[in-house]
């Protein structure tokens, strides 16, 4: 397997799509994968606090219901300011040293101090808002909280059980066992929780302003989450891509085409197309292959692979099946056909052009002949570490404007760059350590081709983060949103993932 | 004036966009131009109908009451057969040797005969479904067939009381006056009527097919329309163009892309994009101007100007403003900024290529990143006189698949060719010489740049072919649509209407 691996990555320069310019490849030597083998299983022993899990387990089901009970829909405003509160009041039970809301330009925060007055300090970012729900979609009330039977056991049925409040309650429950059986946490800890996660985080910036000399003090930071696949599999995820996202819009104007509506289809003849306008516009950001980005000097910041992260990408190999992601996603085949490690690189170290949506004109049944006065597009690009989002769009302005196409306007919607975490962290380590106890081999991914806001713990906070949880569940966005509780098999339930959050704490306070 | 065109004429060459292509651009002889002053006004003497006419206007008004407030929408196949079985039974009312029912493979044709023992014989295009409607965007019922006030007098609303029965109506009216005083009419009538223009006439060939042996022995035919602008100007239309419809549809497949749904945005790093393809199908169509076609040989069978059609294009330049077309459909500035002549000239022979409508993936607000399976295209082509419907869609499959697009799926949805009608016809003559009568100087428009399947009548027949009728309305396909009855300055109203008509069929009957 390794060998082949090792031909593929000496193949990849070839495997590149020739043209004005040319996707970046960089050769990766499979030669030292990492193995979490080398990585201590943790081994403290929190016997009683576990017990404790087990014996007040009905009332940690009941803690999580509650949360899921209480509505918080932060795009239609539903229950926000009382869940704000509920997680607030939640803190204060705790003990916690500093327990309030925080002001922001949209929904408020909540943020929480425990001083355990010890040496680390973790901070955990939450959200508490939840998605819309189309409750006639729903098999049990998505505001029921429901105990419902699944394949992997039994589970909450509720928007929100895994995405995000299940796993999150979760933790704080793993809290109040620490507290109830030793007295104190072995770490310090800061929460920060914002209420606008499922609208893009648009202001949670404002809420790391707001302490963001105390968060600085932090040395790691964790993101509560259903880390299981159906099999039981978990995975560390090291770093995720920036992404910039911004809409082009062509319209008639001084340059041609009909300027107030659309006009009859036959003065195309006479008139010049929006349309064919914004159309020629994206093609000439891509070259014929629709992958290789034509933009002057876009790939230009592209940081290498380090060699931590060749060794992670040849440990990461060993685990996965590229063949498998495709069948998973429909794909037949991937582009120029790669495979392997060529997929990996990809997903990590190639930045993306992809157009998320497009309309103009007459979209409904059979023929309608206009000539549109408007068209739009929604466009990505992923950044792998070492671009930065705010260059990417001014190149991609500059090769409109230089291509004559000054006219199509560019509407920025996000921009942030890529988050990395090194596997060396002793977060990282510690969560490992964890996995192992509970009998897990995690994957360790480098870097998913995914984006998030991470970049405000790593880049800005300069801290270690992680996503972390045992147990499982699905449906985030869409109905029937589960999380598991009690397992039948290859999950962890409710009762070992705050165990295992417990020894999560522990391990990082005596790293 | 003149000369200023000749010169614009000489310039045309340098206006052409340079490329792969270069866009047919041919000289326009202006020195001859074509002037109605040459055809004699109608002089017959129908005193006695027109009469007729003034006396039983009010019934005549009832009678297109009667038929607009039948409704007969062919989308939702609301009241059609009624329709038909309405416009059979005034054939039959008015004493016609023939009036039946024609089945075909969707709404029922209507076919009528009136046996003069005349030499001449005229075809009568008539439609007798309407477009649906949205009663509350309406401020008199729309089968109510009230009578309102508008700024040009007052007049009935309804749908279809400009399109198109109000002037058909009125058309039957005048036979019937005839029919009243002089107890026969001047020519024999063939009259086909389809109940499903409002769909594109899908059926339409079927009613010629029927009756195609007894047609070819018509001398010409008309389609009573509204032919008056609030201005009161007439003119004569002589062809149109022709023109090819398809929808372009790329999805991912063994090429690559998502096959079965939308995927991640991220996952652009590693799979195709079906947008992306699409555009750069489309893209590929045209030059870098958006309108030179780059499909090989396309511009190939475009039939030069005749020596006619460079006299009727002078002669429409001198009452043609393109400065104005321009403020009233909103366009800042012709392909190139072309002007005058050069602007008639690709209304009139230049093959178009336009996008109706395009779609694929988000098109919401806000931020959604995903990689859309699929996007589809609406494209139209407007052919000039002397290009092939077929051919120009196998010119278009061939440069995809020359170009790499095997895999874009290409769907027709309509193809036809251009239609020409002489001026020197018998039938245009006529028209003109009545139209003059009611002290019109009709413009004569070569050929107009939209499409009808007028091919039917001219190519397939071998009749000359043109709308005719005084008369003003408004609001086809849109709410409060009005056909003008009584005016009060400009537009003729029903009973002027009727009365050309009437100098029609005379006229066309003494050539």
């Amino acid at each position: 397997m390794k060998t082949l691996l090792t031909l593929l990555a000496l193949c990849l320069p070839a495997l590149a799509h020739a043209g004005d310019a040319v996707r970046p490849k960089h050769a990766i030597d499979l030669s030292n994968p990492y193995s979490t083998d080398n990585v201590p299983t943790y081994a403290g022993d929190h016997a009683a606090v576990h017990a404790y899990i087990d014996a007040e387990i009905e009332a940690h089901v009941a803690a999580l219901q509650r949360w899921m009970r209480q509505r918080s829909i932060s795009a239609l405003n539903v229950g926000v300011l009382d869940m704000a509160e509920m997680v607030r009041d939640d803190f204060k039970a705790l003990g916690f040293a500093e327990a309030e809301l925080v002001e922001t330009g949209g929904h408020p925060g909540v943020w929480g101090f425990y001083d355990a007055g010890a040496e680390r300090t973790l901070m955990v970012y939450m959200m508490y808002d939840v998605q819309p729900v189309n409750p006639e979609d729903w098999r049990s009330p998505p505001f029921a909280a429901e105990i419902v039977e699944v394949p992997e056991g039994r589970a909450i049925m509720a928007r929100g059980a895994t995405n995000q409040k299940g796993p999150q309650r979760a933790f704080l429950n793993a809290v109040e066992s620490i507290l109830a059986v030793d007295g104190k946490l072995p770490v310090n800890l800061m929460i920060t929780a914002e209420g606008e996660e499922e609208l893009g985080s648009p202001h949670y910036p404002e809420i790391i302003d707001r302490y963001e000399d105390r968060l600085r003090q932090a040395d790691g930071v964790i993101f509560p989450m259903s880390g299981q696949d159906p099999a039981g599999q978990t995975g560390v995820v090291l770093g995720v891509k920036g992404i910039i996202y911004w809409e082009l819009e062509s319209k008639g104007g001084a340059w041609g085409g009909p300027t107030e509506a659309e006009i009859h289809g036959s003065f195309k003849a006479i008139a010049d197309s929006p349309v064919l306008r914004l159309t020629k516009a994206i093609s000439s950001l891509v070259g014929e292959d629709g992958n290789t980005i034509l933009v002057d000097g876009y790939y230009d910041g592209v940081r290498p692979p380090t060699a931590e992260e060749q060794s992670l990408i040849a440990g990461y190999l060993e685990q996965q099946d590229d063949a498998m992601l495709r069948q998973m996603l429909g794909v037949e085949r991937w582009i120029d056909g790669m495979e392997g490690v060529d997929v990996l690189h990809d997903l990590i170290y190639a930045p993306s052009m992809n157009v998320d949506g497009i309309w103009a004109g007459y979209t409904g049944e059979g023929v309608k002949t206009i000539l549109p006065h408007m068209a739009t597009a929604k466009m990505d690009s992923r950044l792998p570490v070492g671009m930065d989002p705010q260059e990417a769009l001014a190149k991609i302005r500059a090769h409109l404007d230089t291509h004559g196409f000054e006219d199509v306007e560019m509407n920025v919607l996000a921009a942030y760059p890529a988050s990395q975490t090194s596997v060396s962290a002793s977060l990282v380590q510690a969560a490992i350590g964890v996995y192992k106890r509970y009998g897990q081999a995690p994957t360790v991914n480098p870097r998913v081709a995914g984006s998030a806001p991470f970049y405000e713990f790593t880049e800005r906070l300069g801290l270690p983060m992680i996503p972390f949880g045992l147990g499982h569940g699905r449906g985030a966005h869409a109905p029937n949103e589960v999380y598991v509780v009690e397992s039948s098999g290859n999950v962890a339930g409710l009762a070992e993932i705050e165990k295992a959050y417990v020894d999560l704490l522990y391990a990082f306070a005596a790293d």
